[in-house]
């Protein structure tokens, strides 16, 4: 350091020298579950789609917790292979019988509503309107999730219930979709929190789903939350927080920042976070990128059964960010894998099916790891040369050797003898078979003790 | 390509550029089997041995189906660490009794006389010819095939029950063996189909063993038909068939071949392939060559319980191949393993013992193999940022999501996802656990469509 | 060779050139396990400590057999992160009622006695003694075993029967320790086999235990009776043995040959040895150092369940020596593993534990791994081009083909084809699934016939 250029007394000393664990109070913040689920279900009602309105008042409620940055793509844009489509807004739906009931009511459901159904307005009879309508023969009692995003449709949704009823009516229908498909702009909100360095953590949710709970609300709450969470603590990394429609919202942020996603370090798509299945952790396409490593280690150590899968090229905007001319590390963290729960895309995919307990616990997950990814590090063992002698400085945990004093005792036995500059705390706890967290705190303490050190700087 | 000395207008474009996938029509010639069957009948009743008129007439018979050149090395020849040994060939032998009936007989079957037996002409007790005669006790009913090529012997091979007959009869046998062991000629038959490339595929089948319909002749029929059938056909790789008789055989091709060997690309010896069990394969020594790669590819997607071996240096002619001075890429295809079956070397292995059908499913398993080592290549992603917009081309399956869509989509997803210059086909298709056949007719529809090309030549 | 300068006729073949199998004729020495036991037994009585008369008196003992240099180092000299401690000596110990009967006796057991204890002579009643009394509910007829060395302490141990006696007397008792606690010096004893290369193979036992029969004198007497026995043998590797205190001891060592433990190339810790549980083989934290594949190909052909167990930080002085400042190819081999029977630390590890079958089984174990380390190496097929012709050279075990030919012949095969200049007799070993002996004998085998040699010297 040049004399006369040294940062004032009072600068904090860099976490990067720390590893303060800066994350790990949030583990323990009790009402975290219920905030992430209160925020879901006022989000839960919006009509959402890739572009359009819904979006952006999703946006509006969200920003009130942190403040979230717009950015809008006009219509017609290129973006990569894509194309920035239509805006799509709805303001009404219905099938009506002759009596003007509405038998089919878009003000009940918006999942009613092919997504990006053309407007319609006729009379028709059901044999004629048959083929726009879908339902699941196999769930009668559900309405489905259906999208017709780039190519002119239009349709209704309904339960094969309904349909039923419908095809029972004799005489016509009158069909109504009050929907417009103009130019306007694709939107997605972005955050970015600060840390001491640039390297980046991703954290993205899909925003373009209409009223479904685990599938998009619970994501968007959750993140939202650790944003705000995260808002007023110091970390190391920067952590940018992405909302964004599915597919064309992570093309187009991917297209807008092409130069820049070498600063993404880590990252996570987060969705269907508020069932009590999985966890579930998809590994980013490079399969051994710290996150993987890190969400590996928090699941294997989560007390539960946790479904680990290798990255395959399906599912949600992770197929973007790891697609081959990025490949970035970015994994997906769920409860339940999509497309594998009978809820999934449909109209019990409700307020009913998430639970603040599900929501709090996918929070301690993802902060676990986060916190894994925080403050992995590599020290370097300062008594290399044999065991250094812990009874001497109190800390080896002596004659009596209740169970708690063992694990403290091989923690450090672990800790010193791996810390040869080629193993990571990480790597040690993997190879110790315990959780990261008593190895990253046993190395604290024998740092303390100056018998860990960071490895000297490999100079000029 | 210099102006004036382009190649005619004509001129087919290289396969090794459209990589069209030539071998597989083969796949549905439906009377495969029967020819193969039909041509293993032929030469059954032939008594070969390692040297002598019994190579040359199957070989005679092979030759009217494809043009099989036939190369000799005369006996005392030096071929690497072994020395060519004389011929054998036999008219007749026969155990009389006193009452002049052949007891033995040589013209019922060939596998009575131990192959290579020299000579003899006696008159014996059973006690004086005890020693000389070998059975099977554990297959009373079954004649042993028995061989004794490097050392002065001769024997008689037969049925347990038919020795214990012998054993009863009273006065002295007329023991003849019209044989003569004389100098001549190694001879094996060798066929090359040429393809565009000078690569070779090596296809070695032995010609050695008598009247076995398995071991020996269902591999003669099959690579004799395979040969041609591909006679007609453009390939990009030249297909090498060898029948030769095992050990010395291969080990005098390698000598006579031996500045040459760095041609072979790929390689199989075949036998064994027209029983009902398998299939078999046991990889080359090098254990991740491409054909071990691809047959153990085909034997996964066979539908059925297949036997895969790592190499071990016992076997058939894949022993010399994969000699440390060679290590050439040569695996085993069987049905069932050799020596693994109660009929294997018996009088048991006759024509009952193989069938069309074994052999046309043998048939088509080589051929899918081949199929990959002809087709396997690296192509590029030429929109590697996020994932191209496959519905703007219509190749996306959409909105109803059958069985055979949802698995259509996912080729073309894991094909472009890993096309990223560092990933065969074979690669892509093993990574997606899919056929390697619908991840090349993926590749092919989405190289048609400019989203895929070979990867950019590296120029001088 | 130059002329004149060349070795006497007498001279004889360099082991490293013929790799006589010398430690294999130690195999069938039959009363091996009775003269260790012997030997165990005599040093049973003694009550041994880190430091003190002890160690001194027990490798007198030991030093009847071999030759054992004697190292002091003075109490308070600095060893890597540790000092040399008092010396700890003691004459008697007991606890005596109001009548003068000696309810605990350090003359009936040394076990008695917390080793280290400061003197003590006092009157005091039992409850004022009981913060002092160690005992095993759970195992309530037997005396633990229990230290003290680097705290200032004092203490009994005694069974849970005892201890429950003691507690029903009324009055005071009369405690007395006859120990000291004075500067003196650490003692360890060291006898080094020369072999005929300066490569060292490390074999260490700890002498610090009092009366436990398995958990220290079966090593010590297991490693002095292999001492022995190589004294008289010439040998390619020089093998020294260390009989030291556990942990002090090999810091010690360890710190005064800081500079030459690079001549370390394969090494075991040697201690209980003579129950009949396990064999437990403790990899070194290389893992696959070639003491390491030796000890586990030995005991996956040992024909018993055995246990193999990666490196962790905790256990004998492998600690020491594979701490990573020195990392060396030292693993620990023992029967049960140690802290996993019930009479590990208690008076039942006495003579009756150990057996001379036992200890006889583990000295053959360590030698067939030792033969391994010994002879293992590299020879190449000077026949590499096909298969040689065996049978010429009467080597094949031909037309019959019993079980043991079979198993020659694929030795034979195996050892030709793996002998590519990569490849070890172990390396062979391991692919060919068959015992080391059996390929290194048909290595001998074949080199005898000219068929392998040693690499050619790679020249200057």
């Amino acid at each position: 350091m040049i004399p006369g250029l040294a940062h004032s007394a009072t600068a904090p000393t860099p976490l990067s020298e720390t590893r303060e664990r800066v994350l790990r109070p949030l583990l323990t913040s009790r009402d975290i579950g219920e905030d992430i689920y209160a925020l879901a279900a006022e989000i839960f009602p919006i009509c959402r789609s890739i572009a359009g309105d819904g979006v952006r008042d999703t946006l509006d409620i969200l920003g009130r917790h942190i403040p979230i940055e717009r950015h809008e793509i006009p219509t017609g844009t290129k973006i990569l292979d894509w194309e920035v489509p239509k805006e799509w807004n709805i303001t009404d739906a219905f099938i009506k019988n002759a009596a003007g009931d509405r038998i089919v009511d878009f003000r009940r459901s918006n999942l009613h509503v092919l997504n990006y159904s053309q407007p319609v307005s006729r009379k028709m009879r059901i044999a004629e309107l048959r083929p726009y309508i879908f339902t699941i023969p196999d769930q009668p009692d559900l309405i489905p999730y259906r999208t017709s995003y780039y190519s002119n449709n239009w349709g209704f949704c309904m339960s094969h219930r309904q349909l039923m009823a419908l095809e029972a009516v004799d005489g016509e229908l009158e069909v109504v979709i009050e929907s417009k498909l103009e130019p306007g702009a694709l939107t997605w909100g972005e955050y970015l929190h600060k840390g001491e360095t640039a390297d980046e953590v991703l954290l993205s949710a899909h925003i373009c789903h209409p009223s479904l709970a685990n599938d998009n609300c619970s994501g968007l709450a959750l993140l939202t939350t650790l944003a705000d969470a995260l808002s007023s603590r110091r970390t190391r990394l920067s952590y940018r927080f992405l909302f964004l429609p599915g597919t064309i919202g992570s093309i187009a942020w991917l297209a807008a920042n092409d130069a820049n996603v070498g600063r993404i370090k880590h990252g996570l798509v987060v969705s269907c976070v508020g069932d009590d299945g999985g966890p579930t952790y998809k590994k980013s396409r490079r399969g051994d990128a710290l996150i993987d490593r890190a969400m590996a280690h928090v699941l294997r150590h989560a007390g539960t059964t946790a479904n680990l899968l290798d990255f395959f090229p399906y599912g949600y905007d992770e197929r973007q960010y790891c697609s081959p001319g990025y490949d970035l590390p970015v994994g997906l963290f769920q409860r339940s894998q999509f497309a594998t729960f009978p809820e999934y895309h449909t109209s019990a995919d409700n307020l009913d099916f998430i639970a603040s307990e599900h929501l709090g616990a996918s929070f301690r997950w993802i902060i676990e790891a986060l916190d894994i990814v925080e403050t992995d590090r590599v020290l370097v063992n300062l008594s290399p040369k044999g065991e250094p002698q812990l009874g001497r400085r109190e800390l080896y945990a002596g004659n009596g050797g209740d169970k708690d004093a063992q694990s403290h005792n091989m923690a450090m036995l672990w800790t010193l003898n791996l810390s040869d500059g080629r193993h990571s705390l990480l790597d040690i706890a993997e190879r110790a078979r315990l959780p990261f967290d008593v190895i990253a705190a046993t190395a604290d303490l024998l740092e303390r003790h100056g018998l860990l050190a960071p490895p000297p700087d490999p100079g000029p």
